[in-house]
């Protein structure tokens, strides 16, 4: 554990930032100072950190003058506002969990279990990645690591959380309604989420591809230092409140088998092997919810392969939590090392 | 339209048996006599059909006595004790939608879009596949006849009816539980739907697989008359009613472009192309409620290929119409040509 840190929370309030201040707590990160950050609307409101009231501050840029670490999470064109405070500057970091800075040459996109040590090359910013990819990273880099990941083909089912704290309320609210014999108010999300699903995060590109289902091809890319990786994602909103899923065919250079993954699994960090489907254990959103690590099962050999280098799995992470807070605290730990 | 048939609904009180006397009014298929059969704790109780009241009748093995086609939705172990009436017999034939007969070699497997010649060659028995497996191969065969499929990926998105109506009736239950803030009563699907997913359709075999995920691999492969067609199959459970959604990712024979695509698409029967992103235009399972049709969309080059051999799309379908009774109704449509 590093010296105490003078830490900042920019969008507290919000789903995310919630998380990032729990999960500060809970695993005791050093700190000297907290600020908690947010718009004028919620200044002056308190939140509780280790049984005390802290006063949710009205972010400005001098908020973060005597700042070690903030953690950014209001959103892009707040991130983007704030970035030229930190870029370039040697006494504090942002490490933001917008989608803006991602791609950035001089911006080292982390997750800790995989590429820790691109923290240090930061040059004022490092960017927390796309909650589906750091989900997937987590569990399949290990995998990578023994046997070489070749091709990736992915289907996601995504919890409503991933468009913030309004669209978890609206998933209830919508529920509610529709079980009343009332019509689903759609006002947050792209389409009606209760009892329905829909392939449409974030926007379309040219390709047919939306930028969420690019992010993960992209910032795997890059998180993975495998430039040539082949991979297809589908991206996919469902009624579940807060943990992604994910379903994915994995093609490696070298034969693997499932119990040479589920070993694998079972060493690996960030990661636990749920993988006992004659006793009904798999992962399952509602298990993965609240918990930092992803949980890994479904392993079993490619049928769709005349050979062993293809394996099936499926993933359930905390989206709030390794897709987003949990990696974003996990990063300033690593650079508190 | 052919004469009119003595036609016998065995299970008419389930998820699938209400759509099979639904769907025989809608579609207006000519029937002389029409016996709605179940348990004896249904009989005795009536049924509409075009307007008028049929009194349900305990199913024996003399009900089929002067039957013509027999529809059958009343699990495996009825199908399984009334076939050998049906066996051989030229006089009336059984049409089963149940698992236990689909791969036998003298049942054909039939989804008429695809396969209809095969309803002829038929013993007694004729087999109605499973729902994702219908669902999925109005969508794909298509694209196979123009292009020569080779390798698919799939992961679906499978509504509770595939449980039957106490599944349906569980998922709203247990919503309901939720929101109250209540726990989760598990009584009928293997794990909590309301709020969660779990991939887990049917038991598990040896090799990993569920029977529901090999269900896919056999008798796509039977019904396509692909029997060296590589399939991997992931199934899961999502709180959804009634329809089944499927993130497919194709590999062709030949080179095949989106525009191509959509095109075979527009001009297939049982399919509706539902392609316009821009215009938030997708396949949905609440769309695809209800409707006969098969909705297709997302279709894209995958990008996980350096050529142009694949294709990712997404399709949603009624599991309750082509999933089960529409299917065995088109299947009895097809003999009375």
């Amino acid at each position: 554990m590093g010296r105490s840190l003078r830490v900042a929370v920019a969008g507290a309030t919000g789903a995310v930032g919630l998380e990032m201040v729990k999960t500060l707590e809970k695993r005791n990160f050093p700190i000297s100072e907290l600020k908690l950050l947010a718009s004028a609307r919620s200044a002056g409101k308190t939140m509780k950190f280790k049984g005390e009231d802290v006063v949710i501050q009205e972010m400005t840029k001098k908020s973060f003058e005597d700042v070690d670490i903030a953690l950014f999470s209001a959103g892009s064109s707040i991130s983007k506002e704030y970035a030229e405070l930190f870029r370039g500057n040697k006494n504090s970091v942002m490490i933001d969990n917008s989608s803006c800075f991602r791609m950035d040459d001089d911006v080292p996109l982390v997750v800790p279990e995989v590429n820790a040590e691109d923290a240090f090359k930061h040059n004022g910013i490092i960017a927390n990645p796309n909650c589906t990819t750091a989900i997937m990273c987590v569990a399949v880099y290990p995998l990578h690591k023994a046997k070489g990941l070749k091709r990736m083909v992915a289907s996601t089912y995504q919890a409503a959380s991933g468009g913030g704290a309004k669209a978890m309320q609206e998933l209830i609210d919508q529920t509610a309604d529709v079980l009343a014999g009332k019509p689903a108010q759609v006002n947050v999300m792209a389409q009606q989420i209760a009892f329905n699903l829909f392939p449409h995060i974030d926007s379309f590109l040219d390709n047919g591809y939306t930028k969420e289902e690019m992010k993960m091809f992209n910032e795997a890319r890059k998180i993975m230092h495998m430039p040539e990786l082949m991979l297809s994602c589908s991206c996919v909103r469902v009624p579940v409140l807060r943990a992604h899923s994910e379903s994915l065919n994995m093609e490696f250079e070298q034969d693997i088998t499932p119990e040479e993954a589920r070993e694998i699994i079972k060493n690996a960090p960030g990661v636990i092997l749920c993988d006992d489907p004659a006793n009904k254990v798999y992962p399952m959103p509602i298990d993965a919810t609240d918990k930092y690590d992803v949980l890994v099962g479904r392993i079993r050999q490619d049928v769709s392969r005349n050979d062993k280098k293809g394996l099936e799995m499926f993933i359930s992470g905390d989206q709030l939590l390794k897709g987003a807070a949990l990696n974003a605290v996990q990063i300033a730990e690593v650079l508190n090392r």
